[in-house]
């Protein structure tokens, strides 16, 4: 590991977090809080750490795959212990383990909370969880890379930092150049969110209220503003809402096609058909399962509309306490967590894609098991999926159910039913936010025991992270030089 | 589809189980029971009907891969329905479903019992159902293949049906010749279940409880004789029991390599050290896990390893009702219906073979991934595992998982628990037999819905011929000559 250059993109990231740790303090003094001079305190020792660190820029030498993973990894773990410090200083998260929970579950787009009610919270506090939602949900280090000053000739160094942080079993350079990429990624982003809090504000919703449940619903993330949860704004506005969560589902390479009026590629996209099919089809199942409880087609729709569209896209937010539906829509929604949004989202879970290339894939080798003469790869957009990747897919899916499996056995020590333990983990390693039950949207993760809290903490990570990053840290030889 | 041949093979399926009933008829006429006479006319009617379709030996042509498969589908579903007739038409299961349900239970060595208190039963009927374990365990195609008359220029045709009914990802043949091979495996299983029936009777078993349980456990089935299970058997038989279940589970190319006297090769088997190692692990969390609720070392150690060998081995006898034991240790048990026995013995579920294939496969990537240069192969027993068993052992984990979750959104139409639902499909499609809660160790699974029972039926014969034979029949190209 080159410490040198490890050094210096820490530094940037925390420069970068001490810059976005203005806005809690903004909104701080607009409330005249006392929380926020514990924001601006760390906001400032925070900038000059960051400082110190990027004082000399590295020699130019180029990355290896696996330093670029191990970078994400440490960058997102040193971000999360500078983002739990105000929550601990304030008193408002007093324990360690419980406040390291709560950032990583914003920076991971989880929004999973050990606080059970947030009215409690700080309106700084509150806005700075949702604000890690925002920033985590394109990635920091994709933001470093759209300003860290490297020669483009360089570019060897930056994908692999991309590769370990965008979401997806491939990244796809919109552009010849990595930092271009980075910058058009996160120009729709910004601009997309804009348009969902500007639409929201304009739709009646207080402004603060806006503000932080579109960052919430741009990163996917989903941490509750207050404990009546999303049920009590006006149907209008769920049906907003619902609809911004599904677009931060989707791939942002289709909104760039788009900017480009490359229309009919943009939608000839397989993952698309398959997010939105997904997307219908358990509307259609739940409300049919839900009509007879609810009792009138229009909230039938409205609420697994909001349901759906929350969990596949993996944001977390609820309108209505799903615990009480049937256990066949319970088990949609357990589904649902489970696929995921799509690849190049701000979206969690196993991703569309995925799962699109993994049944072709068992499709093939049952047709060539009938037919063992033909050859048969799988095609995703008219182009052939490489067997490479195929292969990695596959195994990415073995690792998923590895970490999925141990994780639920060590947090069923805490002896609580089936369904609570393995929404538990299904919630936070997908980065949903609430499961169910015991860890439902009325309850919240304060019930579980510190070594699940770790566990899971460590799930959100692994999560957000595609899982490789992460294992790469107990990997003696990835250390090697 | 090659008509007469397909004719004159399920001809033979069918005299022999006409055979098999024989042994139902003389367990009726020595307990002088009316069902006697059931058995006989079924008997002789299928002997009858066998006959007529052996009348005519089709001409030599050989058979290719999904011809061999769907062979065995079909005559999986004919053995099932004949050996359904006399629970029906002694009216100890009246209902088709149900009957079926509890037959295909039988034949795949399932043990999961619509019939809640199976003391109601003929003594004839208990011991069909326990004897369809021990046909089923081994197969019956590979009987078939034993007896058949064909020439030895054949083996094209015969290796197929081997392949879709042995359990694992790839045949071992022993001998060059896949006749002499199904008379190995045949003759180690018949002395295997022998010595295991005489060494009950010696250790005090009545002789009827050790015959049926003898065969339930040598073929890995588990249907309980008695509404009271195993429990009410001494400790030491409760011992014989558990190291008969292992036994059972274990690779019969291993005791062919113990015949041989090749010792070394037969320890150093991998697959066999998974197994192993497995189980150790398991008996010693539960025990840790369950000793506060046991109170007593030895009673723990034993319920634990009872318990740990039949779900593993996926026979499903129980001892005592886990339904009361910690969630860790039940999800234990759920993880163990999950990897299954070892290949090539006559347990179900993934099997071990599979799942260390799949974790060196995924480990290689990882390796590969921080040493992209070196080329990584999977290695079993110092042998490479071809790539191609490799790629379709990642398939069929796919396969597994989608039959899994398809079934588990079916069955929660009934509206049961997570666990009751989850186990309950976990439990037939692995052929372990009880699940836990609704479908544990103390309920039956009589409370199900006919759609339920269906499903479940299926997953029986699906997990049983390992997916692909059943999921051909629904191939219209599969049937095209």
């Amino acid at each position: 590991m080159r410490n040198s250059k490890l050094r210096f993109i820490l530094g940037w990231v925390l420069k970068i977090e001490a810059c976005c740790m203005l806005f809690p303090v903004l909104t701080g003094l607009y409330y005249q809080e006392d929380a926020t001079y514990v924001y601006l305190g760390v906001a400032i020792a925070t900038f000059i750490v960051g400082s110190i660190c990027t004082l000399h820029k590295p020699k130019a030498r180029s990355f290896r795959a696996k330093e670029g993973f191990l970078v994400v990894a440490l960058s997102w773990i040193a971000l999360s212990i500078v983002g739990m410090l105000p929550f601990i200083l304030t008193g408002e998260i007093p324990k360690v383990h419980d406040a390291l929970f709560e950032i990583v579950s914003g920076f991971t787009t989880t929004g999973a909370s050990i606080v059970p009610n947030p009215d409690v919270l700080s309106k700084a506090t509150i806005l700075w969880r949702s604000f890690s939602h925002w920033i985590g949900g394109m990635g920091v280090l994709v933001f470093v890379l759209t300003i860290l000053p490297i020669e483009s000739n360089q570019q060897g160094n930056t994908i692999h930092m991309m590769r370990a942080e965008s979401p997806g079993p491939s990244v796809g350079k919109l552009v010849p150049r990595i930092k271009d990429t980075a910058r058009i990624l996160y120009g729709i982003y910004f601009i997309m969110t804009i348009v969902l809090i500007v639409t929201l504000i304009i739709a009646g919703m207080p402004i603060y209220d806006a503000i932080t449940m579109g960052l919430g619903t741009a990163g996917t993330g989903g941490f509750s503003i207050s404990s009546a949860g999303a049920g009590i704004y006006a149907p209008h506005i769920q049906v907003i809402l619902t609809v911004g969560m599904i677009a931060f589902g989707i791939n942002f390479n289709i909104y760039y096609l788009i900017l480009l009026r490359r229309f009919k590629s943009a939608f000839k996209s397989e993952e698309l058909r398959a997010y939105l099919g997904v997307i219908i089809i358990a509307i259609v199942l739940i409300s049919f399962n839900i009509y007879g409880q609810v009792g009138n087609l229009w909230d039938t729709v409205l609420q697994s509309s909001f349901q759906v569209g929350s969990i596949i896209t993996t944001t977390g937010y609820t309108t209505v306490d799903y615990n009480t539906w049937p256990m066949f829509s319970k088990l949609i929604l357990l589904g649902l967590m489970l696929t995921g949004a799509m690849a190049g989202s701000t979206g969690g879970g196993f991703k569309i894609q995925r799962l699109v290339i993994i049944c072709k894939n068992a499709l093939n080798q049952l047709r060539n098991f009938i037919s063992p003469r033909r050859v048969q790869v799988v095609q995703m957009d008219g182009k052939v999926v490489e067997s490479d990747v195929v292969a990695s897919t596959k195994s990415y899916l073995v690792l998923y159910i590895a970490i999925m499996g141990i994780s639920t056995l060590i947090v069923s020590l805490d002896n609580f039913d089936l369904m609570s333990t393995f929404s538990a983990v299904n919630a936070t390693f997908n980065n949903i936010g609430p499961g169910m039950n015991m860890a439902g949207p009325v309850e919240s993760f304060a019930n579980f025991s510190i070594l699940s809290k770790l566990t899971m903490t460590f799930d959100m990570l692994a999560g957000r992270l595609e899982i490789i990053p992460m294992l790469l840290l107990f990997s003696p030889s990835a250390w090697r030089k």
